[in-house]
């Protein structure tokens, strides 16, 4: 535990008084005398991130004038957002309120939780308090922004509380396919609110550390007011699988490798996997070679701050493999999801620098692709076996297993908890909605169950569950260094100028006269191939001339309704002849 | 079955000597003696489509100077294709060999077998012979590009078989999503080659008229040279559900519907589906309203020809549904797979003019996402459920079955039928290389599989299988009403243009004096909101100025070298400041 903060006590619940004061409200409720409630302080949420949308997960929590933060990720642009590179939250509300926060609670190391950070704290420096593991992973993020210096990191760890302003905020850890991950238990004079985070229950965890069910069991006896809980897999039936039984896919496939040399692509984060293989690979006297900035990032990290057991002399570089043999050989590679530039689809293609692919070579590819990444996973999927690559993929062997707790786990942490109220969180609407049936299957009243939207402030006590109002928030896009810069004008023109390319009418006109003196030409892009289509090309060039004259001829001057018209008109001519839509800019020179 | 052509015969097969004609190489095979083979000539398959891809299915087969086609499809562009409507065959090597070609064979009428043969008949004007719902609907894409006049339509029916120059061609009837699908024996003199289209088993069609395997095994009895099989299932172990299983669930889900408008989502060809949607709406008593262009043409089309068999007076117009009561209602609809512009999404984003969603709606999602739609289809699911409206979709009740054969009923096949060569067609690198060692876990011999690609002729004889050569094989763009005039220079802008925009330098240079009249000016489009970004925009101009100015000092006059060093060094400037890659596009007027 860090000494850096002194807010930073020993597990606080233990003491009677502050367990009691949380407590009490739920003992003598209100309703049992006829009065009107106490006019008690509501907990307030507001959603900045994560609800109707898978990614950029990020909750406030207000009580009286004290604020903080749990979470700060960012999602992945779809193909709606044409060279937008991430997507981030809106920090307005965050900015408006930056004196008020106390900090910000990371509940682990994935992208969606933690790669929003360095943006916000470019607008407001607030302390983070994550495991050791997370603040590992969130220190190379300000790095790569030059924000290493200024931040205020406080490492805590599972069982710590901290306190921040009106809330006491413990920390219970969690199954992930992440270590070092927690859930939150949230304590402020209006009640009891766990937060489970990103979860799942894995009775046999790689590192022997089961989710801590004792501590939610508690919470729970003792009364929890309100529960957010992770709806990612709230469609899926049954039971998540053990981390451990894709280490016995291992065994079984590396058997089945033979002589081969073995490449398995996973996800960059996944610790436990790629302990898991390494383990294999080491009781099979193979050495392991990593690929990827990312995979090559985590095993750093989680060798130095112990999170990963790497037998002595078994990692090698991977400029190293032709020293080796294929049967002694492992590639742990990026690029399960079928990214363009990952390592995994430029061996696949045949353009991987230090990786060559052969008939002799055996890929894993140990995860399950995101929705909407089937098809360039399948490309990848392809792509290998035209080089005579033998692969494993998708579900012929249980070489993946999910890091979100499935429907039985859902309900067993809601049974466990019993909350007065439920808010699916950290999902899309059909997420939410299962997630919302399975809560009222375990008994929990469907008043009391509230599917939110991001934007939106909520207000919580014994008396009700109810939308307080509307926050300032959304999606800002980051494309290259720009945050913010890119907007529905821009990304509307990048989607018109995409599906039929552009006509520029160009003309210079001398203003004394008003006559052209140059022009009008025509260029194009993205629309035809001019060379042959000269045809066309000349009949918009002589429907702008036209145009032009016609509006000198009425002595018009007035350059925007000749613009206009132009617009109309050569559109129509287009659409006419092409059924296309190019996009028509008219643009004039004065001399 | 039709009387238009004489080519058409009863089931020639059973005439002792044809069947003769075709065996006896298997009987007394050449390797007995220790002569070399006799020199016979060999049956050669050229693959225009539907190898390493799904979709636009195209195979032509060869045998001296004979030549016919089977089937020609459309494939449906993916995101690289940004403002592609469809994409066809290439038909050059069609148009080379247009007097060979004795005609065209159509095993079914969806769209990947079909969508490609107006674009075809612009070309050569070949017969085209198919069952008689294939023919209906073909008719209707013939009446769209106006051939319908010229075509030369033949309708067959399974067990007829056709004369095309040397080969004899029989139909043998499948099963599969749509009625009236056929497989082929195709007979020619160096042997038999059947082809099983695509096909499933379905021991209790909704027609009942199972697959015609009896025919098939007892050309597999008398010796098939080789096989050319569906692939598209072949990653799917077991077998295909049996589309009378969607009729049971159909039965369960209308009653759980209760009082609620029922609305189901399905592939707009799938006429059997329809089917059971309308048997169990009457049953139930309910009306039915159909939506969408292609599903309202299947009814027409389907109930004109027999394929669908519609109680009177259940079918009422859409814009009738306003005085039935939602419990006496069923609407069938296109959009299952998310298609931004279907019925479905309409509604679920409440865009339909007709339909208007709302919670006292039933919607069914009657299929599964193809690989790629899968984010569309769930787009839609979240916005059906934030209107409130009950969704059935994906697994959670079976209330979609494949058309396709699975791993089973491939290797059932292929038992059967026990080529001697075998082909995987219409499917991925992945299907083709998985339905192979199906072939080769039923016993054939693996140098008698052959892994074709598009662009390829084979040769085959009882000798062997082998590549012959290639042909000019390959994807044409359909834009608009634009066929091949977008190729990869202009697909490449567009992707270029959707990425990152473009910034345009435009200037008015006096030719006499090598002056700069006016400009540079700096337009922008999809790069960076201009107004947030003048200060960008200003060092854009002023570079500008300087290189032209530079130019000019140069005494230069050399304009595309100017041009050269706008593009490289406005585009440098960008990317530093910004990051991004947008397209620089000078364009100099000259007065």
């Amino acid at each position: 535990m860090s000494n850096q903060n002194r807010q930073v006590g020993k597990n606080a619940y233990g003491k009677r008084n502050s367990k009691k004061r949380y407590v009490t409200y739920r003992k003598s409720p209100n309703k049992k005398t006829l009065q009107p409630p106490k006019a008690m302080e509501s907990v307030r949420i507001a959603f900045l991130g994560g609800m109707n949308e898978i990614g950029k997960n990020m909750t406030l929590y207000e009580y009286g004038d004290d604020m903080f933060i749990v979470d700060c990720g960012l999602a992945f642009p779809d193909a709606d957002l044409p060279g937008v590179d991430l997507v981030i939250p809106d920090f307005t509300f965050v900015e408006e309120n930056a004196k008020k926060i106390k900090g910000i609670i990371v509940t682990h190391g994935h992208e969606d939780h933690i790669g929003g950070i360095a943006y916000l704290l470019k607008k407001v420096n607030i302390p983070i308090y994550a495991t050791k593991l997370t603040i590992g992973l969130i220190k190379g993020k300000l790095e790569e922004h030059g924000l290493l210096e200024s931040a205020k990191l406080v490492e805590i760890k599972a069982r710590d509380n901290i306190t921040l302003g009106s809330f006491n905020i413990e920390m219970i850890h969690v199954n992930h396919s992440i270590p070092d991950a927690v859930g939150l238990a949230i304590r402020c004079p209006a009640g009891v609110i766990i937060q489970t985070g990103d979860f799942k229950i894995d009775t046999t965890p790689v590192d022997g550390d089961i989710i801590d069910l004792t501590r939610f069991a508690e919470f729970g006896k003792r009364g929890v007011l309100a529960m957010l809980s992770d709806s990612t897999n709230a469609e899926r039936p049954g039971y998540s699988a053990s981390e451990k039984t894709v280490g016995d896919s291992f065994e079984l496939l590396f058997r089945k490798a033979k002589n081969k040399r073995i490449v398995v692509a996973t996800f960059a984060s996944n610790i436990h996997r790629v302990q898991q293989i390494i383990d294999v690979a080491a009781s099979r006297k193979r050495k392991v070679a990593v690929v990827g900035r990312s995979l090559e990032n985590l095993v750093k990290v989680g060798s130095e701050l112990g999170y990963l057991n790497v037998p002595e002399g078994i990692l090698i570089d991977i400029s190293m493999i032709r020293s080796y043999s294929d049967e002694q050989l492992v590639i742990i590679t990026t690029g399960s999801q079928g990214e363009p530039m990952s390592a995994l689809t430029k061996m696949a293609y045949g353009d991987h620098r230090k990786v060559c692919l052969t008939p002799n070579d055996y890929v894993i590819i140990s995860a399950t692709p995101i929705p909407g990444n089937e098809k360039m996973v399948g490309n990848v999927v392809n792509e290998l076996m035209k080089r005579g690559v033998e692969v494993i993929y998708e579900k012929m062997y249980d070489v993946h297993a999910s890091g979100h707790a499935c429907q039985e786990e859902l309900k067993l942490m809601l049974g466990i908890i019993k909350p007065k109220y439920f808010i699916p969180v950290h999902g899309e609407q059909k997420h939410l909605q299962k997630h919302a049936m399975l809560a009222e299957a375990v008994g929990i009243d469907r008043d009391n169950i509230y599917i939110g939207n991001i934007g939106e402030k909520i207000e919580i006590n014994e008396n009700g569950i109810k939308k307080k109002g509307s926050i300032t928030a959304g999606e800002v896009y980051v494309d290259g260094i720009g945050v913010g810069d890119v907007g529905n004008v821009v990304l509307n023109d990048r989607k018109k100028l995409s599906k039929d390319g552009l006509i520029i009418v160009v003309a210079t006109i001398d203003s004394s006269s008003g006559y052209v003196a140059s022009g009008p030409d025509i260029v194009s892009r993205g629309f035809v191939y001019v060379r042959e289509n000269e045809e066309l090309m000349n009949s918009a060039r002589e429907l702008a001339t036209k145009i032009i004259d016609d509006s000198y001829d009425n002595n018009y001057r007035d350059w925007n309704s000749t613009k206009t018209r132009l617009r109309d008109e050569i559109s129509r001519l287009m659409y006419e002849k092409t059924k296309r839509n190019p996009m028509i800019l008219p643009i004039f020179m004065e001399i």
